[in-house]
């Protein structure tokens, strides 16, 4: 088995191929050729602690393995990741473990990966302007998978703290040296997103991050933070606005999300209007954008398909680039 | 995190220590200091596979891991092992995954060591005869586990096919380099434990694996193969002629063990006959061998708390001997 750490994550997948990886990723979730089991979940009260463990199987590619996310909000007291994770591959043919790899970038690499999938199929091709909303662990990616997939000239970035904000800006300015465009802060979340082709929210919010109403025609929402029923980013009058909805995955989302568990407990909101999977636009089953007016939106809370395929696509990449520590047990 | 492959852990804890933490962890899960949820079967059918995920926490010691075992009968045609296993054991204040270990190595070793810890507890302290039936992969620690605890002047080994015993028996005679005593096969089942003291059944057998009349007066009995409701070792009459019957969990023995099931689904046993958990045994709340004519009987399925306080041990003590090869994510 090999060990890989974030770096040589990075070196064996870029964000374009880790796109591609979550195209196939969601085409083989929609088309019913995976396994993945409830997750099951051990509470840790001694260390406020819970572990998740997330196992799955990928018939198509042959690929199971486990992720195992501990959520322990008082690591930052030590200096450490407050969500490690890591994440276990299995050889489908044999049953061996052939990898184990850093699963925190992992689940930043996939995260960011399908959000870009989403923009590359529902975004206007013309798309200038980024907003992003939310600057934690997960935001650079989210970036980085817009920026592979679209021409971006310019990057706003809200988080509620301008001071967190600002430190993202400068870090994104240093970090992205390919990118020509410019990188600037907005005070409020409405001057970050009223001008926006593509708005990306990836927070932990209780309420929407933004007025729906201030959304301009045309523009192209992911919304990849909210995954419990009692939080959101979401408000009611951009689910109305738009013309096209889609999921990571349908049971995921209308079981996880608030942005469409609160709308609908109040009736604001019928599960009729959404279009489906984006595993199904990915199959060319359903449609996709028909004109430069409409906004779409995708909302994703993740799935084990997406650990499993991106994992074992890198996993490949790092043994063809001889990357890796070989251990034996 | 540290990788220990099965020569470190050998090096890390005897097979007496280990004895001494299947007690613990036995005494633990009847305490109810343990959190092991069920586990997670994922079938692998192009392969003829599945892999159980099995995650737990032990409050007390506060150490929480999972072990991940895939049954891949196919394997040996590509020289394998047919059930390969790893262990991985997470750092229960921080979450973050502290080791990965062997989990074949660790089955064999926790398995062998809980059928010494009943072994010392039931069996007389005068036991001088084991008879052993089958050879399998966990063989070889069932002896070494019976041989800490009392002091045997000779080992019987049965197997349904003859070569099978004899190579094993010579692989004991080499491999046991301390043990003075005789090592012997048997051509019948019934050779094998007509005059044992400690009668050691570890097969996938489907039905009773020796004639429970001819058991004679005051042995102890580990029966420790037969995890599925349709396989058993043990026949009705040894459960009759039973004194004390000791399992290693009441509810993993009465829902998947054959040896009680089959029999109480014929109205032959009534669990009432049952003493209870050997962990109660381990805290002093019930009583073990009363005289020296008494037949004692240790059924054990296996559970998580096992693999877990195990692998914390074999992990604590390797960090202290500053053994496996260290590797960061």
């Amino acid at each position: 088995m090999i060990i890989l750490n974030k770096e040589e994550m990075k070196r064996a997948v870029t964000m374009k191929e880790a796109v591609n990886l979550a195209s196939e990723a969601l085409r083989l979730y929609t088309s019913g050729k995976s396994n993945i089991p409830l997750r099951t979940g051990i509470n840790i009260e001694k260390s406020n602690g819970n572990a998740l463990f997330m196992p799955g199987y990928v018939d198509e590619i042959h690929a199971a393995g486990i992720k195992i996310v501990s959520i322990f909000p008082d690591n930052h007291k030590i200096g450490l990741p407050a969500v490690p994770a890591s994440m276990i591959l299995l050889d489908a043919n044999t049953g061996v473990v052939s990898a184990v790899m850093d699963g925190t970038y992992l689940t930043q690499l996939r995260t960011g990966a399908v959000a870009g999938c989403a923009t590359e199929l529902l975004s206007r091709k013309d798309s200038k302007i980024m907003a992003l909303i939310g600057t934690g662990g997960q935001a650079k990616a989210q970036v980085e998978a817009v920026l592979s997939v679209r021409n971006i000239e310019e990057i706003k970035v809200f988080d509620l703290s301008n001071d967190e904000a600002e430190a993202f800006a400068s870090m994104l300015r240093y970090e992205l040296k390919d990118f020509q465009g410019n990188i600037k802060t907005s005070k409020t979340s409405v001057e970050c997103i009223e001008d926006a082709d593509i708005i990306t929210t990836i927070t932990t919010s209780k309420i929407p991050t933004f007025d729906g109403s201030k959304v301009k025609l045309g523009a192209h929402i992911n919304a990849m933070g909210s995954y419990t029923p009692d939080s959101r980013e979401l408000d009611e009058v951009i689910l109305d606005r738009a013309s096209l909805i889609y999921l990571d995955t349908l049971d995921g989302v209308l079981s996880e999300a608030g942005d469409f568990i609160i709308p609908m407990e109040n009736k604001r909101f019928s599960k009729e209007k959404i279009m489906g999977e984006l595993g199904e636009l990915i199959l060319s089953k359903t449609k996709s954008r028909e004109d430069e007016n409409q906004i779409t939106v995708f909302k994703s809370v993740g799935t084990a398909v997406l650990d499993i395929v991106t994992a074992k696509g890198i996993y490949e990449k790092a043994k063809n680039m001889n990357m890796g520590r070989e251990v034996t047990l």
